[in-house]
């Protein structure tokens, strides 16, 4: 999908959101956002938002002097997250449905603050219950339940750090044997790279590989020719996370998307509320 | 006070807003925010939000190729006003407290909707019963009733359009042999101007003179001679509105301020919470 004009305020929010969570001075602060209305100016509006959304956040990057201003919190929401999996895998294999339940809480990993400074967290009580009452498109639910049964080869477009660990479930589910788990080539954001996928054992149990991009999503041009060969291969391709929807909305290929609408222009474009929990496969021509 | 780092989206998004409720076309809503990002840059952080603020929403009103793009917005929200005010007068006249009460609606027409269809609105009831209920700092609300009482000349400086309507129960107790209504110098925004009072009703009762400005706020060096003589020559300055208090916060003048806090960034400067009905005196050295 292209980029809204809705989406030119959020970016400047989000540069400042950043610049906060990184603690930058106000003199960094300044420069950051001076650079985000130059990149904002040069955004191209046809193409998707996390394309520009590189732009911006290489920004904080640069400025900090690092590639990956955001390792230490990755590495907190991992740790966090790796805490609260037992108790996760436990609710899910006491649902009636499981498989369901790992979807739920696949998509909730995108809503869970994981910045909560322990597992003990009585916010976190609230949100493994609302995740288990979020619901799902029973139609969406049942096609991708029948496409992991079937498909022989499953690629997983991974999103956030610490969200990657609420996908185990789903992930076990699919089964290593015909999994490939994808993470962004280089740091952007908070986004999973191979780093936080071996941080969250993901890379002890399953397939991973990167796309070779750090676009904060999955824009085909951008991606190394070894991840668009494992992409065409695919006989299924689950894409978690707003941004690869972003990124992928128009692409034909087998894909379904699992994510949670975060902001007006995405509820537009799929129809549903913010905060509503899409699973649903890419329109076809 | 300065301009903030926050206020720089803020200003990307009253943009945007604007261009919808102007109902801009696409291409129209993309060269508003492309000047609006250039505008941005050139923000001179040392000065008032309302210096950028007028560049910002200047740009719309080129485009648009008219003065005063508000124009039917601004008539519109006078009219509804005017249609509540009978309503209005007899709960302040049946208050406890009528001065009180009067100070309380010229706070809430900086909050109360009037976008909305008609006066007979249930959103209009439950704004009225919000604003009699939100609380004064009781010194505020006593330093401005014995002000008004010993003040021989009080010079009021208006907010929006509409919202001046609701200031007529204020404007009455203060009593026209003493006071100057003060509106700004050309359009901008839904800001006041003459036209606006006099469509309000307010040039027929009160002396009403303009700023020379076109900032919506009051920054003096930008206001004509005659005002500013006005200025130097009040025993009281009452000041309405947020854009009036960020502008003139570091005045040395007899200032009260007030106004609702309507985002963070001043919230932080007053130490109270957005929402928060101001009655204070501007601090003097």
């Amino acid at each position: 999908m292209k980029t809204f004009p809705e989406c030119i305020p959020c970016f400047i929010k989000q540069v400042l959101d950043a610049a906060w969570a990184l603690s930058l001075s106000d003199e960094e602060t300044r420069i950051a956002l001076m650079e985000a209305l130059e990149a904002a100016r040069n955004a191209d509006w046809n193409l998707p938002a996390p394309l520009t959304g590189r732009d911006m956040h290489g920004i904080t990057a640069r400025q900090q002097g690092t590639p990956d201003p955001w390792a230490a919190h990755k590495r907190l929401h991992t740790q966090t997250a790796l805490d609260l999996l037992p108790r996760l895998q436990r609710m899910v294999d006491a649902s009636p449905d499981p498989f369901a339940a790992a979807v739920q809480f696949a998509v909730a990993g995108n809503a869970i603050d994981l910045g909560v400074t322990s597992a003990h967290d009585p916010d976190v009580d609230r949100a493994f219950a609302a995740a288990l009452q979020r619901p799902l498109n029973p139609d969406g639910l049942e096609d991708l339940r029948r496409s992991v049964e079937e498909a022989r080869a499953v690629l997983f477009l991974a999103d956030n750090a610490g969200e990657i660990v609420f996908d185990i479930p789903l992930l076990e589910r699919i089964g290593p044997s015909k999994l490939t788990v994808v993470v962004r080539g280089r740091p952007i954001l908070n986004d999973a790279t191979m780093d936080d996928a071996e941080q969250s054992g993901l890379t002890r149990r399953f397939t991973v590989i990167d796309n070779g991009s750090d676009i904060p999503g999955t824009w085909l041009p951008d991606c190394s020719p070894s991840f668009r060969a494992a992409f065409s291969a695919a006989d299924l391709i689950i894409s978690k996370g707003q941004g690869n929807f972003e990124t992928l909305s128009e692409v034909q290929a087998p894909v379904i998307f699992v994510f949670l609408v975060k902001c007006a222009v995405v509820a537009r474009i799929t129809g549903e509320p913010v905060g509503t929990a899409i699973v649903k496969r890419a329109a076809t021509p």
